[in-house]
């Protein structure tokens, strides 16, 4: 991630395997993240504009100037299917950098929706035509189209690095990246995880406690815990 | 706005034509923003309580005290059909303002909403009686009824400037404030942008790209744009 | 409440009368709040993870070190039918302390819902249980198992002392705390507002004004409000 | 305060009175604010970057787009001898908009600080040439110069209307605004509040109470107020 | 700490030993709270006016509406050498309750600062007095006398449980309440660990590492830390 | 930037050449990052603890639990003269991590200070050895020794990337990062940008205006500037 690379668009970007993506969207962003030793997760203030989202898609980065947003146009030609992408101003901005004429544009190539370190608009038609977007503000405030930056870069988006092509899982409980190079990896473990939930699940629901279940009393009585 | 008129009720406000504000009601918040030189938004914290609701409306200001609502009632006098309360507090807080009775005696008045850039509460209530609210915050604290304040003087609402008369605009999207006297023609700009956006749309679902659309090729590669 | 009682679990508390305790839900926690002098809010920032949830339940509440959910599962134990889990950090945390498997033991055990001034996750799948939470934030964040805290002492969550069996009314409006030993008095001043209120509403519908319903014109006059 | 005046220089402005500006600084923001009836306060998380500075200045008002500085060189070339600059950009922006460049600038023509709803940098320096900056932040990002805003034209500047030629006063407590047609009355009132103050401060200092000399114990006791 | 006792003044509270307060005031707020088992810290956005301030001090509790000053007045009565006022409001307010006439008398009557889950004004005065005040802000917005509230009752301050009579412990470090009944105790224990620090901090100074002087290299090893 | 490296202390790392780091203090934070294009900046509320402080280092990383610091202890053995620790939770974290023993033991290994996404404490300790911080909060919220982080691997602190070696700028206007590889063609930039800086402002200091210097007449006319 060198400091010097404003005003560049990188064309041709590895994905992961579709398969190992809608897997992992499948498992979901708590699952994921504590499948990867509890790293990967974005800032929790961006949150989704509607409820019941969920997707796994592959990060289109976007570097943008704060109140600018020429360089989505520019990150559109570069979506493919499958696709998301991924935006960050590079200082502190909550305008309104996306709304429905982009979605529309985002939708015809393929792409399936926006995680912004930002604001985002329109997001009545957006919720109307089931175009996720998770957020750090709703805002309608208008950009302009003057200054570059950069599309296909490592960036730090709501505080967690994203390069182009990582795996970017989000849903109700908000937005995970898992490195590109990572992704089976890390979807193997995301399963081992299900199914061992299940079984807890199950254990825990006729009412068995996490106390046995996991072992913890012996533990906590070396502790020091004190029952009165 | 002056500073000495505290303690002031103003009864007779003018108006913006009727068919105007639902004019720019239907335009919706980004456009009628975008159609006034993106200005006239107010603070993107204040939310709506419940998704969908739309409204175009006068604005009948109401300054108060921190944690004192006595004012909303004063207010409620002075309201007319089509009109909407937009209140703001001398200092913060985030107290409960308004809530169902007060919005069922605004709605007896033939008022249609509330922006507060304060705190709302009894929102399943104000839901079910589909009376819209913009907030800063929910919350049940309670007022007082101790200091006066004043009613339909020029306040500073969410960071703009609201005259008693000014359209309200208010969705999904925020809050924005149209000036009474520029309203026909902020409300003709609106529709401009609407026509031109029908067609831009067209295309961009169709596949073709803003990039070539809006003709942007040139300009990023004079400002350096390189594509890797 | 004394500092020295780090990892102690109290497992005999009182709790309120479960009459008493449906009373208080059924008045909601804008009017609790009122009947008890405009006290026992916690702070407006814990929002419900859906909306329409409404609680009343007796307190089971945890302290935790920031990040570290241990003590959730020692809490677990102690929870009986109609009891809420009130969960607070010693420093701050948004981290996702509670997710689908806690809330399954919960509801195991009769529990009906969790108020926490940090993280939850899974937020899908507890709107599809029906089981509420109230919380700071929405996060995936885990956490670890490794220090000890304290279940069933007095804490202070989001601003308020809750004590261990007191009554937790929550909605959409927030969460207020009511004394366990103040509830059934609290509940008669809730219901004779309540009653007070539904008159009140009735001629506020038909369009009499608050101004005269409370008579506030000459208090008003002498404050020195001028008409212009 | 149209809405439609973007990119628009007014270079003819009013201003106050030059000993009435100098009366209001002497007077400092808590009494001047308390004299025009608790009214012209900047939002507080407006700071001075060093402790001590105190101004009584003209307003010459800048209206930015976020993180574009432009306007600000146009705004300097307005500025007469006891003047102050007060900027707001049109969104959210804490990027460095002022340095120490800039202040060489505004010095060199008689300026006397900067309030700024957004970020100022080379605090050291601004520091070491005594030139008061009170900012929402300190930031070192820099700004584009692109997009036109105005200058003189009325601005809400930390939820406040400031007009070109109001009086700013700025201290220690945070900013003030005087109407520039009401300075001359405030400044008597806050006098006359000075004068009154320091009777009363001599007998408090003398161990009097407040409760005795403000004669306030018959209307507590009416209140309800009760010793135990 | 009951809903019920509002607009009361509790006159006669016990206070701790004074020795005892210095001996804390001298070990400083990191410590104490340390000593007490990391308990007691008010929330760190209090921040001193100043820095380097430093006190013990009895806590002369208040209680008091947003944006209304009142009590303060009350509180002052109740005021005895060594004390120090700790004010929270009953929902969030950051007005200017407290300035240089209140602190005036707060001296005369042997009071030593405030503590204040609010605002503060005429800072620079009471910095020249050198009476220091933590606060959640400075703030100049002035306040009204309408509303009772209570003095010497417990309150949850920036977070934290305090009751009349405990003792406050503030510095640049922040704020820290002891329970009075355990001051003592805890003094103990904090002169403990300054004595154990010392040795420690001797020799870290003299290159050794904490990694031995701590013995913390095999567990490291155990819980898996790799080098490489 | 691997998910996997949990439990990780890097300890050969590359540091960059000791002229280029103390040529890079030299020039200060704003002109460094203006230097690389407007990139590297921290975000600004990182605050330093004390004014004046101004340092130039190389980066040795710590990823550590939310309130727990035993990588700390870990990291200060990979100190070396001229170092700065850079901190950064993997969930947010104001407790404070770092004292007055840590520091001395960091100054010991020739350490020069810290940067810390979180809290720090004993601030009056460590201004008076003149040890800078530059942190999110101070707190004195002491953390537990429980679970494993990492040392030297890449981070996000506050916002930005953040490699071990690269180089760390730090002053009273924030934190900067430099890409270690590119130090030396940054420092280089810088100096020339403040050589051209010295020129201007003697400029600016005689009462010429950047409207000229920098020939801004002619643009912003053509942008449609206009004078009333």
């Amino acid at each position: 991630m060198s400091m010097k690379n404003q005003g560049i668009v990188v064309r041709n970007i590895e994905r992961a395997d579709r398969s190992v993506v809608e897997g992992l969207a499948q498992c979901g962003v708590a699952t994921v993240h504590e499948a990867q030793g509890r790293t990967g997760l974005l800032a929790s203030y961006l949150r989704p504009i509607y409820a019941g989202a969920s997707v796994g898609a592959s990060a289109v980065t976007i570097s943008v100037p704060p109140g600018d947003n020429w360089m989505i146009h520019v990150a559109v030609e570069q979506v493919k299917a499958g696709d998301i992408l991924v935006l960050a101003p590079t200082s502190f901005s909550d305008a309104g950098y996306f709304g429905d004429l982009l979605a529309t544009s985002v939708r015809a190539r393929g792409g399936v929706g926006m995680v912004i370190d930002a604001g985002v608009r329109d997001i009545r038609t957006l919720t109307q035509m089931q175009m996720p977007v998770w957020s750090r503000a709703v805002c309608a405030q208008g950009t302009v189209k003057e200054t570059l930056g950069s599309v296909n870069i490592p960036i730090v988006c709501a505080g967690a690095l994203v390069n182009p092509g990582d795996v970017i899982v989000a849903d109700d409980d908000g937005v995970c990246v898992v490195r590109r190079q990572e992704a089976a990896e890390v979807l193997q473990k995301a399963r081992t995880r299900i199914a061992g939930e299940e079984a807890k699940r199950a254990r825990l629901a006729a009412g068995e406690l996490g106390l046995d279940i996991y072992d913890m009393r012996k533990k906590l009585a070396e502790k020091g815990l004190r029952y009165v």
